[in-house]
């Protein structure tokens, strides 16, 4: 696995806030503060580079949300001294689903409520003035873990270029408490979902696979020596290639 | 202004949507019919290349939407013989303004509006195994008059590459209701609305200046004749450059 110098990274990334938006005439950001670690780094990240009083954070639980990802959020906000609102999701993904298909699985539920978070950050934007700073990391943006036109939709990505495994580092070097870093990671879309049972594989894993692949162009059909089984190297490319149409704008004829 | 052979470009276009939907694997398209003649051409064109059976239409009002905008897609879904279903988006819009900000104005409601109408296809996609077919024209694209991650998300853009007027032109061709034609282009999103109102000029200026400055490379500084006061070209100018980050991918480092 590559090796970062964290310190360094650390002063890029807030050069890359505060350029991106001075650039754009923005002073403020708003994210989604989910409980999870991503969101807590880039919190974080985003009152280093501009101050607290230009970070809003939205928490948006549904009620079968985990507890601890409110209370982790609602602490952390509290930490970081940024301005917290709460927007209950519920009434607007049950009606949908109530009326028109009470039978959708837990995939088109999770989905939904991706996207419906997504419209409320982006009307707290139109509200604010502000631009929603997103919180994607490279291991899940390259294997497509997320919902398209949900929590990928943002105006950048600050920590769209760190491995999970590197966001877990940045994020004890920004004092972001144990409890958040060392919980497991879920999207917290439904009951028991968790990152690593979705993706078939340990984050540590997935991370070494990618890095192999796409930064050291690994030639997986010549190679004798791999660091874990073929098959997983095999899914990883699979997810990667499966993925692509989310990372591209619609393609236009000529 | 160019001129196209349309019937030649009615068979590229027909190719591509084919062509993408095999290549994706799929065999079906769900597209939000608004009443207008964007969604209807698409509408048109998805049955030509892909058979009626093949395209879903949504209908997607809200309360306050003009009733016409319903009628016409309707009357629509029925010549072309596709399956149409409605969902009322009201409940799901003024619940999150009554309930957070009533006072919001009615250009956030209408950006709320085309995002949820985005959560409503998507939704549909995954129920019935299909893509979501675009509905822009280069136009507004170009300008950015649409809401990011609202009606420009999709799979693909079909008539994505054609300008306002040349929608009007393939609508004849493919024998859409001189209604939807003739109408006045208009968003919809409130009472009173309309496309040229909120652009500031008409379609048939905005398209030839367009042309001009993205495909001729017109020098604007350095250019006597123009067709239109040079005030309308800075205008477009400043339209195109403004809205650059929607026709983007979010950035991130490195």
């Amino acid at each position: 696995m590559r090796s970062l110098d964290l310190n360094k990274e650390l002063d890029r990334i807030l050069d890359f806030i505060r350029n991106y938006l001075h650039s754009s005439g923005f002073e403020k950001v708003v994210l989604g503060l989910s409980g999870g670690v991503d969101s807590a780094v880039t919190a974080a990240l985003a009152v280093r580079a501009l101050g607290r009083q230009n970070v809003l954070a939205a928490m948006m639980p549904y009620v079968s949300s985990h507890p601890d990802s409110l209370n982790d959020a609602l602490k952390l906000a509290e930490q970081l001294k940024i301005e917290a609102r709460t927007v209950l999701i519920s009434p607007l993904v049950d009606y949908y689903f109530d009326e028109y298909d009470p039978q959708a699985n837990s995939l088109r539920r999770g989905n939904w409520m991706a996207r419906l978070r997504m419209n409320v950050l982006y009307d707290l934007t139109a509200k604010e003035k502000a631009l929603v700073i997103g919180t994607s990391n490279r291991t899940e943006l390259l294997v497509g873990y997320f919902t398209q036109f949900g929590d990928s939709a943002c105006a950048f990505e600050p920590i769209g270029h760190l491995y999970k495994t590197e966001v877990w580092q940045l994020a004890a070097l920004l004092g972001i408490p144990e409890k958040i870093i060392t919980k497991i990671p879920t999207a917290d879309l439904w009951q028991g979902q968790t990152d690593e049972a979705d993706l078939g594989m340990r984050y540590a894993e997935l991370d070494e696979i990618i890095y192999e692949l796409t930064e050291l162009d690994l030639d997986l059909a010549g190679s004798l020596n791999l660091k874990y089984p073929r098959e997983q190297y095999q899914k990883v490319e699979r997810m990667i290639r499966a993925s692509a149409f989310k990372r591209q704008l619609p393609p236009v004829l000529e």
